[in-house]
């Protein structure tokens, strides 16, 4: 191995907070669990979701563009481009800052990211993926007769909400860059919100899809691309858990890629949560040699990595 | 010299259109021009303006945030961030376009980018940059009560506007990332809109301000930073005129630094328009050895640095 032990950090868009001076304080508040990584003699890439910021940066645009001719409606891989620049640039300032009061000379970067997806994906044929806000019954019809191409779900009995496509990462469009920074010891920003959803069309250019891609299946992509050590999927929980809720819950330390799927045959884990994170794991230690997944809290990220808190899985 | 020559590329942003369809097409128009200068032998980085897609990204948060409780306001620099996430995007996928079809194995890719100011820059005193949506004067002074911090000015008879200082550019943050790609061959879009304005505190770290940092001063900045032997400073006309508009209107192919600031005294280019242009190809020839400026039209750049079009500025 050429290179310190490389940790891609999967960062949710919900511990993210809903406004610009939130996410700043957030941000600031979750710095210094990565930066620990890094003094611990690791190099980190950081991938982070966008879901409640793609959400708003899209509603922003839908409620503009309706009243305001100088606005122009703004598609989803648009959206999530900007979503990109915006959170990048408040990772980049916090992470900058909290190198200061270590006293560390790295250097950090946000790559604006593409992610590739296959156009044949089944998940373009059965969308899940809820964005942005809620609507009437009426309203959801109406806006689907004028634009046939949108499809509108029940969300949980508080309304209709449009659902976009989730389909899995197949490459990395700028992986290169990625790379050259990251062996030149870059803490490096990329695949923000799973990346902006592309595929590439018969002349092999990339074309923006209206999809949604789980950032924690991107951040094993990265993972797997980087050729790193460690997928470090950070949430709000301290283990992964089975028989959730249950009188006998019990917190996991660590678990086989064999047995989290047998748990994930058991139906353990609940769908558009703690599932994706196993899956994303166990696809992550399944792509080659030595890789181990991780699934903590943020607040432990660095003893996780000393197996002292959080859930490690491995091959 | 250990490397290619190295032009820095000054985009307007209003050669950029206003909607997504529009700008991916004008980038893709704009492209050859772009890769026929690597084609020559050349590195190129990328500096965008953003005038047209912050004022709408600004008003889409302004317009949504007052009806949407889900739409937060957006301050200046985190909409900046957002324009150079959103044009990034599409420079990056009309750049690789022209590549395939030109058959270059380059890489491209945006890095997210904070340029340094500085906080007692003297444009603070006097915000000048018109930005966003016109209101009437009972608006704007409505505007300017409920926050004083505002500057409220009124737009050539179309109503008030709020200005911004426009400070000039002292560093750039994210420099070390933008070299260490830009040294192994990469295409590199920095600086978009003239990079996020930051000042540092007294403590050294970033905070963003409510600015915006003219493109070709940031270009110039860029530039000189970079080392690069040319900054080309792409617009809609072919060539710096004299005596504009006049009968004895004279077109430049060349001119001194010392003849630029005779011509500038004489007040023969446009604020706002021609003068920062040449303003910054001056501040940039004369930032070094062997530097030259080229300021010509967007379609015949590959021609100007044969000298062929476009002014050239030399010290």
């Amino acid at each position: 191995m050429s290179h310190d032990p490389r940790i891609v950090i999967a960062l949710g868009g919900n511990a993210l907070g809903d406004t610009p001076e939130e996410q700043q304080r957030k941000i600031e508040a979750a710095c210094p669990s990565l930066i620990d990584l890094i003094a611990q003699g690791n190099e980190i890439l950081v991938c982070h979701g966008n879901g409640p910021q793609v959400g708003m940066i899209q509603q922003a645009f839908d409620t503009a563009s309706a009243v305001n001719d100088k606005v122009a409606p703004m598609a989803l891989p648009e959206c999530t481009a900007m979503s990109q620049g915006y959170i990048g640039y408040h990772l980049q300032k916090g992470i900058k800052r909290e190198l200061r009061l270590k006293g560390m000379p790295w250097h950090v970067a946000t790559v604006v990211t593409q992610v590739v997806v296959d156009r044949n994906d089944s998940a373009f044929r059965h969308p899940t993926k809820p964005i942005g806000a809620f609507y009437t019954k009426e309203k959801a019809e109406a806006l689907k007769q004028a634009d046939p191409s949108l499809t509108f779900m029940e969300d949980a009995g508080r309304g209709y909400r449009r659902v976009v496509a989730s389909p899995k990462p197949v490459s990395i469009a700028e992986a290169a860059s990625i790379r050259n920074l990251l062996d030149n010891e870059y803490i490096v920003i990329a695949c923000g919100g799973g990346g902006v959803p592309v595929y590439a069309n018969e002349e092999g250019d990339y074309v923006g899809v209206p999809a949604v891609i789980d950032k924690d299946f991107a951040a094993a992509k990265l993972a797997e691309t980087m050729d790193a050590e460690y997928l470090f999927i950070l949430t709000a929980v301290d283990h992964v858990a089975i028989n959730f809720g249950k009188p006998d819950q019990k917190e996991l330390s660590a678990m086989t890629a064999a047995e989290a799927e047998e748990y994930i045959a058991q139906g353990q884990f609940a769908p558009g949560s703690m599932l994706p994170k196993v899956q994303a794991a166990v696809r992550f230690v399944r792509s080659g040699e030595n890789r181990k997944a991780v699934i903590a809290s943020l607040e432990k990220a660095p003893l996780a990595i000393r197996g002292e808190s959080g859930t490690m899985i491995t091959r």
